[in-house]
């Protein structure tokens, strides 16, 4: 049988959807672009939302571009000139460099494209959102959500494209494909490394610029959140696009990547029964995602007077219906075997296990951050005695919300586990885990536009504000802002859970690797002194990448506090109303201090597996030859499940005292201006540099730390 | 050769020292007991601390009673019906269920005795100490320190003696002395039990008493620290006593005992290399460890204008150099053998490692909370800007504070592993890291001496301002109070380098005793999804066993803070000084409080082990026998790595921000009173449950998973 053309109709469905997605996303720009703009004034507010953070984006890119480049240099050295060749190799060293090096810098640059095309949109949108609220509440919604979804789609589908692509190409040279998964995880190392830094640059950008105005506007002035006297104001808003749209769409182009590459690797492990179709089912499962999230996005509309949230239920809902469908049917169509004619059931079985874990972290998110439930209640009671007791009760409910989230990942694995033995026996237990994790991202194309749905909304309801519109459009947009909130945190959940879920197969792919190079099964035996110490230094990593992160906002949020005094100081005209802020200088330094403090957090990331995986290669001994490769396992692993409880630890204390402040806010326990209201205010600062740059930072790192070892596995041994 | 009899001068070192420690404590109890005890009113309000810790020692000693009997219960009948018997076992399951049983019972009772006796003398020396400051800095030093001694000298002499007279008892019964240590695993869990209430209701009680002591007393009603009309500050004071000294002396009771046992099960390994003298070894280099401190706290004296941390280090380094010699002597008397004549050499450089480490340790807590450094000042600066900064700065500090403590604990036992390899091939490596904790756990009595120094001139201070002595007393007291603050933060960095440094030890003799039970050498392999599992189990209870400590403070503190409010709103006179607050009635309600909120983490930490390990027994197949004890494993590993990083972050950041409390009211950024200030009273109070509560409960709680594993790993094969 010619294995080419019978692969074809796998690689068509693949590409067929992937072109398709763009196709609808490029429909969706137009469609959006060619809404109503609004007033003058809502315009020259947008221009200067929009020039803000296309410059933060441009000299963002220029920096990460140069420590790619710095990067890609290393990674082909390494491959070309330090790792031995391995005889079993159809690729000779120097090919195996180029392929390693180009798929880092395809992946890399696949990631810049799609979230530059994400924001380009996404600071278009905001202004024709606002302009529609004027009229009608499901047109606004509309607006928001499709442009979301053009970074959904957009992400999604280049990550799909470029692994698909690269398969293809090197299939079409004549490798064998069950060497190819081997030949490109550098395409999700690349796409790791943008997503690093865009997270750390943009999540370190919104929050110094929101702390800095706040503590400047609302505490030392008293002016309201959103006003126009308020020289960060811009900064702020540029900011809720660089952080939650570019960096979290980075953070899910680099996820389903990896999580391509590494349940592809695993699928060649189950050759002896599935032959090529297990090594592209993973491509052609979120295909069919990405096509149910096409659904999903389109069937979204709200009655004027409705809670749009369940207009967005409504289309996830669809969306993980039509997702499990598609997945049923690809697991059906690949992973049938003569050998286990009854795989696929089971297989089937483990994606649906994702998608419902999916499911429960949106709800387990909802539960400590949403002020319905005990946890966020406890905070805002907790506030009348002042910001300690405040601080002190965020914590421990952050602390407390990991709780149910580990237990739902132990029996997700666990479950799948035990249905891929059930299918094949052995050997198809860690592929159960793998597809689990692929049901789990199946949705990520909805879920992404519903993110970026947040800092659309976010930004409009700013537009409304600044250019003073009626009190009832400002209800409408304040309606979709909270919306907007809701579905940032479920993402937040989301993303954590998926990389959970992922890690463990991502794990199981080095292993694989390892197995590759060398012929060996290694185990990860913690009893082992280099094993435990690389264990310990990966839960260190955590912690001290954390601590740099949060403190990077604090020093660039210092930066934009001084500036501001310096304009209120030097231009007493602004409070009056009489004079201008310069957002500009605002914007500008806010972009200078995160690109300067996002520098230590990322080498730390980068430079730390390696590091020890090099310090341990002096340990290997005849009788223990993978003992570095062993030591960097344990870091991997422990380092992931460290990052995976501070996540939910910052991500989840952030949202609940965001959440208490803002039910203070809605007149429980003394209502706004209040001392528990201030009280509150202390933690819902504290919490911002938590959740929205910590946090989703560690989603990344846990990321990084499995594709920068997947990359480098050959240097270790 | 009669080998009873060979042991004999081994024996007798141990006996004696110990018994020779227990007549010095006795000496200085009389030494402390004849000092002057002050005024009248001095002495009414040192009874009435007296009194309240001892009822609550007394009503917690009942509750732990209590809960160890039905421990105790559960243990014999798991032991007697529920384990299989194993064929080369000399003891019937009966014996071993009578005798595991006893050494539970024996190692609780110790424990209870030890710190009773230890909080019995410092609770009568802190008057004492505030008498003789009328007079006399060397005096009130020379008696704070002798009164700690007597807690530090009672809890290692009591851990040592248990030990040592357990292991010398069954030799007497006939019982081959290589199968005695596994058969008295129940005691360092007897030990640990009690520890964790002992540390969990003590820290409780003493957070909760000062932060609602605080929070009415400093900020709403505006009076000064210790002032005598709020009525919970004679709650305040007994915390001291029952937090840090009762507390922290359970916390070393049942470090030595477990790091005793876990390195004698070690030396049953090397057995072919030193016989007897191998087992014993960890007995008699403890025992000299001891005599060190003895010298060690009787050099102590200081001038009256001197630094009083200079005398108290004086004494800590020459406790060093003893204990080294020691060491290096019972090295070559013990680890030497005609097989590898060299090994004692080396063991010593393994122990000398380990007193280096407990220096280290030293340094670094030092460096982070101390304002003379970048840390501390960093908060300070940060305070400016309002309590959000100083909590954020705060907790960036925390995080960071991991970092050096893990590197060093990395090298400690990379360098004695490689070193134990050097004296006796593969096998002697993991009795080399078990040699760097015994010389780390040298010094012990020393440091516990100086940490019980703290409550002691902490209370001195209290009375001395309750009582309303001059100004130049209180000075005095002033200065040993802040020798007090850091001794005490310096022992929680030892107590928790030194639970990293075993926390190794404890695992190798953990997976000894699977051995020993199976003849099967396991590894902890985390590539296994249950073993992965187990990790990630392992690590979240760390993280809600916090959340639930933090919390319980909270709640304890919330009823102090209505008693008081409840006491200045029905007798106004107090405020005027007419009238007296009822203290008794505080006492009571922060008593019943803490024993209260004790119990769910407690529970927490004994039944989260054992759950797993029985859930995973469902696993149990004939390709995975010991799956569910390798499990467990990964739970105590990951559980115990995951604990010192968290320990260490909330230990530091807490002592971070009480020390940039303090140096702002040394004048800095606006001195006391100032917004500054006020920032860094919020910074202060966050941290008070973060470093007396739920950092040291971690501390006891990585220990406890280690000793319930010791003791139930029967169970999960």
């Amino acid at each position: 049988m010619d294995l080419s053309a019978s692969m074809k109709p796998a690689l068509a469905v693949v590409f067929g959807i992937s072109l398709l997605a763009l196709g609808v996303a490029y429909w969706l720009i137009q469609w959006v672009l060619g809404r109503d703009t609004g007033t003058a004034e809502m315009r020259k507010i947008s221009d200067a939302i929009k020039s803000g953070a296309e410059a933060f984006l441009r000299r963002q890119n220029k920096t990460i571009g140069w420590l790619a480049v710095i990067l890609a240099a290393i990674i082909f050295l390494l491959y070309g000139f330090v790792r031995s060749h391995q005889e079993h190799d159809p690729a000779s060293p120097m090919t195996l460099a180029v392929v390693t090096t180009l798929s880092f810098v395809i992946g890399a640059a696949c990631s810049v494209i799609a979230g530059y095309i994400g924001m380009w949109v996404s600071i278009r949108t905001n202004i024709r959102t606002a302009s529609a609220a004027r009229t009608s509440l499901n047109d606004a919604l509309q607006i928001a959500l499709r442009g979301g979804a053009v970074s959904g789609l957009f992400v999604t589908a280049m990550s799909l494209l470029g692994v698909g692509g690269l398969f293809a190409a090197l299939k079409a040279m004549g490798y064998p494909y069950e060497r190819i998964p081997f030949m490109i995880v550098g395409y999700g190392f690349g796409a790791s490394f943008v997503a690093l830094f865009a997270q750390l640059g943009g999540g370190i950008y919104t929050k110094a610029a929101d702390v800095g105005a706040d503590l400047v506007g609302k505490v030392e002035a008293g002016i309201p959140e959103d006003d126009p006297r308020n020289p960060a104001v811009i900064a702020d808003l540029v900011g809720d696009n660089v952080g939650d749209c570019a960096g979290r769409g980075a953070d899910l182009f680099e996820s389903t990547a990896a999580e391509n590459i590494g349940a592809m690797i695993l699928g060649v492990g189950l050759i002896p029964y599935f032959g090529w179709k297990g090594v592209l089912f993973p491509l052609v499962a979120r295909a069919l995602g990405i096509l149910a999230s096409i659904f999903g996005v389109m069937i979204v509309r709200t009655e004027e007077d409705a809670d749009p949230m369940e207009a967005l239920n409504r289309g996830y809902y669809l969306t993980s219906i039509l997702a499990a469908a598609g997945f049923v049917f690809a697991a059906w169509w690949l992973l049938g075997s003569d050998k286990a004619p009854d795989a696929w059931k089971y297989y089937s079985a483990c994606g649906i296990i994702g998608i419902l874990t999916a499911q429960a972290f949106v709800y387990i998110t909802q539960y400590y951050t949403e002020y319905k439930y005990r946890p966020v209640k406890e905070i805002a009671k907790s506030s009348e005695t002042g910001p300690a007791t405040n601080i002190i009760s965020g914590i421990a409910v952050g602390l407390e919300s990991t709780a149910v989230p580990i237990l739902v990942i132990s029996a997700a694995i666990l479950a799948s586990y035990k249905l891929g033995i059930a299918a094949l026996g052995a050997e198809g237990g860690l592929f159960g885990t793998a597809v689990a994790t692929m049901g789990m991202l199946g949705t990520a194309a909805y879920i992404l536009a519903m993110d970026t749905f947040g800092p659309i909304t976010d930004n409009a309801g700013g537009i409304v504000e600044m250019s003073r519109q009626p009190e009832e459009i400002r209800k409408k947009t304040d309606r979709l802002d909270a919306v907007g909130n809701t579905t940032k945190a479920l993402t937040k959940g989301y993303a954590i859970g998926s990389a959970a879920l992922a890690a463990f197969l991502l794990f199981s792919a080095y292993l694989d690797e390892i197995f590759n190079y060398t012929g060996k099964h290694i185990g990860v035996d913690l009893s082992k002194p280099e094993v435990f110490i690389g264990a310990m230094l990966g839960a260190m990593l955590v912690f001290l990448f954390s601590s740099l992160t949060i403190r990077a906002v604090g020093k660039a949020a210092y930066s934009v506090i001084n500036e501001v005094r310096r304009q209120f100081r030097e231009k007493p005209g602004i409070m009056q109303g009489t004079d201008q802020p310069d957002y500009g200088q605002c914007v500008d330094i806010v972009t200078l201090g995160a690109l300067k403090a996002m520098v230590l957090p990322g080498i730390l990331a980068v430079a730390g597996p390696i590091l020890v995986g090099l310090i341990f290669r002096v340990f290997i001994t005849q009788a223990n030859p993978t003992i570095a490769a062993e030591s960097v396992a344990g870091l991997l692993m422990i380092g992931t499940v460290a990052g995976i409880l501070m996540a939910l630890f910052l991500n989840n204390s952030g949202g609940a005292w965001d959440n208490a402040k803002k039910y203070i806010e809605t007149g429980a326990h003394g209502g706004k201006r209040s001392d528990p209201h201030k009280a509150a205010v202390v933690g819902d600062t504290v919490g911002d540099p938590f959740k929205d740059t910590a946090g989703p930072s560690l989603h990344v790192l846990i990321k990084l730390l499995a594709t920068i070892t997947l990359v480098l596995a050959p240097l270790f041994l």
